[in-house]
């Protein structure tokens, strides 16, 4: 690692989103994912699947205030994933083990919207949540509510398959983002309290054991960084230095010996810093890796950086999706092996790309590489903003590359692919998860160091950096132009970064163009402006993926694009696109020549050269697909 | 139906075969099979899973015994698929629960084998285990050594799950052949006693089941054509009738009521003369759809024919894969939707396939259809043949169209796709069911009723039928030559199939061409040369199957060709045949021009003219593939 490169992102509060394109998605978060999610998180939508998740807490609170008035409190199992009436007590706790992080997410969505837009009526409602989050908090400052509700003698008991360390995560990310966005310290001081339980817990004189659904790691570097206390940082390379030890803790707490390595699933089948592939439950994946790479910087770790670099890599040469889809098996929802990429059994999951922009944030703010901010672009344009509808009221979980509506259907082994978003799931862990990361989308589109201003995404933004303030104007997503007005505060380097789809690009100032960023040297006032263009292309992918041989995908900027049914009739493998297509590009719309196969009634014949029809082929942006009820999609086209 | 297109087939004991490539196969069952199977059946195999089976008879013969002297028999449970020393007491049933229909499906291979080819040895080791059979026989005629062994109040108490009737029809058939090998009656009167019993227990005044697994129609059925006995084909139509009847009897049972269709995966969703499509577990179905055959020709019921005829169509139309393989899905084992016929996660089984074989030759005999009998031959020459090494030790339950071992491995979804043949499995149905399909393979070559003889298969054989003895010289899987000498006994039609492949034939004799069948009038001995060469083709699937698009499969004469890694090197997508690839053919091999792509090094790029190395494209018959180690395997190449 060379400290030279390593920089910062930009304070969300010193960031103004002015971009139409996302302002339009931040203000469906705000004016209705919130909303919607805090009915949801209260059960107050009929037909819904229960959450239970503010129950709980009100469970969680009623067994604290007994505690401390000493009256007798029950004890019911935790041992379950999954909890509801027909296997646990009235009073027991209720839901996902994991219930609990869905109102975490939901206070570190509202407090970034905060940032945007002020509204004390939410901010009202979110204290009253904080309240409640607190009053469930244990006098030695532990809180998961699984174990308050149902038994606090067996509290760590179970790391594998339970979720308090991740449950404290997403309680310390929501804390931070509350308190950064409010000056509002109630649920900072929950969050560092439970922090210092953990950190006296874990450790070489105490429990050696570490999360498995990790977060935790970023989640500690995050409350260091934003408090100093360096307990937190320790706390998040033990869990990375203890993960995977052989004999393993895993085994250790059964009373097992694994012969082979295991626990590929939770990223534990080896030390983090000998891993060089991604593996396992792809969600649980890429936040390992970020607090790796959170940790790898902060204690100048090359060995760890380098073990984040060659999952970088593999993640982007041999697991990810052209839209930036990753976990390519709904068995573990996980990674599958290299090139294993099936467009219709894809589990791919927003989460999971949610997930790989955090991670590949960490990377650039080790080292800028242009084709990390690329992943991020395609995750961002593509998997993540398909994940909610045009209205903002349903989601995918699952981003397939090719959907028939009678496979999801009748094939159990498609039975995880939805040819439409769905309303709302008990396990509510996308939709908070997308307006968390859409609602704090600034903290993604630039990095600084004390000589060097990055821009890696281009938003229409106001932006206070340290070197210079800035107004970005964009039209990225509609032509590829950005103009840049810059005000800086001193002598600095300005980058910015060019595309990897873009062959032709041109900036109205002069520059120095090396591994993917265009630099500049700035003293003066200046407008930069760049033009991308949105050259429309026919991207192959490698033929190493066996489901995408003479096929291609079509993309415009940063937008993968899709054919469906609605525009283009039944049997989309039929269509077949000409080598030279000439694009005709509307708004959300691209035409292309093409051709229609004729439908080969014969099972089996004779092969002949097939009879084909001029045909012309409507193309829409992948993240617009599925909106217009259950259809066909395929990404892949034949060529 | 018109009953003038009725024939039947001709008996075994009247069929010689003759042919060297069959002969190979059914000396390899003679020698290697069946003693193999006589040692796993009695566990004398190391490193075997158990089968218990004989075990199980020794168990329910002293229970038998017991019970004759009226000592103290105990009860075990027998509420599970499967049994073992971990779930079962030592004394009480083990294996699973049709571990029976092994030992019987044994006993009628050991049958026909018998007729092929004399042994006193292994005739006496059948008969002692017909005696061992025997003995486990109750005294009111019931015999299945689960209830036997562990609850007789219980009998017939769960015919969804359990296979008391399946393992009665598996033994009904090797009772009848069995009898007409070798004229010994023992097991043939035990399974009338267990036919008596069950006709008394179901009927109008009985029980108002009917099986879960198929097969007691048509062994009922062979049982009547065997013995005369009229209430056996009653109870097989009645078997019929009830099925499917709402409300459903297995919800009767259970006390429940399905609101929406159900029991697809046994036939069991609606009433079979309403059936129109296969559905569920693939050996299931086209046992009932046999069964259903053979009622509707001996009742000559046109609804039930007319449903055979749809389903069948159905079959052949959409959901059979070039192989003669049925059942698209591991879940369940079953059959999957219109052109859902994925290639390398198949399932394929040997068993479906030869339980189609079954059904063609049934509906044969209602109505010559050469597509059926074209179904036969490419079932038999592939997916059957394709089940057994060349060793004939080890064997394919499921039988894919593309194989990478990496995903057989690592990918849980292609976990039941086997890359090598395997020894031997607990659950053994598909090599014994192979062994005596191959054993009896002349029944399924010819059928004749007084004015007609048809030939519809080409193995080297001697027939004595009643319209003629014929000498049947074959060279037809070398070069698709056939001599057949005719000596007739009386005027008669004899008839011909004409292969569906077969663009160019020739016979010696003028014939009438009609409807994919040669017609000869036959009043003097004769000679009759067919010439149908063995073209190579390229056959193209149809382009509703997605996963065949831009690909091509080859064949010859019945053989379907596929592509190793061991010949072509690893990743065979790369793979593209050219459009005239000048096959050059060799024994069990053929050379065809075409090309390699070079590797995509990258995972995604630009679209160009991918680049193209000639190369020699190595193919082998589809059914000799995995005979030399584990490997990449592909029967559908790019064009």
């Amino acid at each position: 690692m060379n400290r030279e490169n390593f920089s910062n992102h930009i304070p969300l509060k010193n960031i103004e989103i002015t971009d139409p394109f996302w302002l339009e998605k931040t203000e469906l978060v705000r004016k209705e994912v919130i909303p919607y999610q805090y009915k949801a998180l209260h059960d107050r939508i009929p037909d819904a699947e229960r959450s239970y998740a503010i129950e709980n807490f009100v469970k969680a609170g009623e067994t604290v205030r007994r505690l401390k008035n000493g009256e007798e409190v029950p004890v019911y199992p935790a041992d379950k994933w999954h909890y509801d009436d027909n296997n646990a007590a009235p009073e027991a706790f209720h839901g996902w083990v994991f219930q609990d992080s869905d109102v975490y997410k939901w206070l570190e969505a509202v407090s970034y919207s905060l940032l945007n837009y002020s509204d004390k009526e939410l901010e009202s409602k979110a204290k009253a949540v904080i309240d409640l989050v607190c009053s469930a908090q244990l006098d030695n400052g532990y809180l998961d509510t699984l174990y308050v509700i149902n038994n606090r003698d067996e509290i760590f008991s179970n790391l594998k398959d339970f979720h308090e360390l991740y449950c404290f995560g997403h309680m310390a990310e929501a804390a931070v983002a509350f308190y950064d966005a409010t000056g509002e310290r109630k649920l900072l001081d929950a969050a560092c309290r439970f922090a210092d339980l953990i950190c006296k817990t874990f450790g070489e004189n105490g429990i050696k054991g570490y999360p498995g659904h990790e977060i935790a790691e970023m989640a500690l570097v995050k409350l260091y960084n934003f408090t100093g206390e360096r307990r937190y940082l320790d706390a998040a390379k033990f869990f990375i230095d203890e993960r995977g030890k052989k004999p393993y803790y895993y085994d250790i707490v059964l009373g097992k010996e694994t012969v082979n390595d295991n626990y590929h699933y939770n990223q534990a089948h080896c030390e983090p810093r000998k891993q060089n592939e991604a593996v396992g439950h792809a969600v649980r994946g890429v936040y390992l890796y970020s607090g790796m790479a959170d940790v790898a910087k902060l204690f100048n770790d090359d060995e760890l950086y380098h073990a984040c670099e060659k999952i970088m890599d593999n993640i982007m040469n041999k697991k990810m999706y052209v839209t930036g889809g990753i976990g390519a098996t709904v068995d573990g929802e996980a990674f599958s092996f290299d090139y294993d990429l099936p467009n219709d059994l894809a589990y791919s999951e927003t989460c999971a790309s949610i997930g790989l922009i955090f991670f590949a944030r960490r990377m650039l703010e080790i080292k800028p590489v242009a084709r990390v901010a690329d992943t991020v672009e395609r995750a961002l344009y593509n998997t993540v903003l398909s994940g909610m509808a045009q209205d903002g009221k349903s989601f995918f979980y699952v981003n397939p590359l090719e959907v028939l509506p009678e496979a999801s259907q009748k094939d159990s082994r498609k039975r995880h692919v939805k040819p439409v978003r769905q309303k709302w799931f008990g396990c509510a862990c996308c939709p908070p998860n997308l307006a968390r990361l859409i609602s704090s989308i600034g903290e993604y589109c630039y990095t600084e160091n004390e000589n060097m201003l990055y821009v890696h995404q281009f938003i229409g933004s106001r932006v206070k950096a340290e070197n210079a303030d800035l107004v970005i104007k964009s039209s990225y997503v509609q032509n590829g132009k950005i103009s840049i007005e810059i005000n800086p505060k001193k002598r600095f380097t300005f980058a910015v970064r060019i595309p990897s789809w873009c062959n032709k690009f041109n900036f109205s100032v002069p520059s120095e163009i090396k591994d993917g960023y265009a630099y500049f040297e700035i003293c003066d006032e200046c407008i930069i402006d760049c033009d991308f263009g949105t050259e429309v292309k026919m991207i192959k992918c490698s033929n190493r993926v066996r489901a995408n041989t003479d096929k291609i995908a079509v993309t415009r900027g940063p937008f993968v694009y899709c054919v469906e049914e609605a525009d283009n009739g039944k049997n989309l493998q039929m269509l077949k696109i000409s080598k030279n297509p000439n694009f005709r590009i509307f708004e959300n719309e691209i035409i292309a020549d093409g051709f229609r196969e004729k439908e080969c009634e014969t099972l089996y014949s004779d092969w002949r050269e097939p009879e084909l029809e001029k045909a012309e082929i409507k193309l829409i942006p992948y993240y617009l697909w599925g909106n217009r009820g259950e259809n066909e999609m395929s990404v892949y086209i034949r060529i």
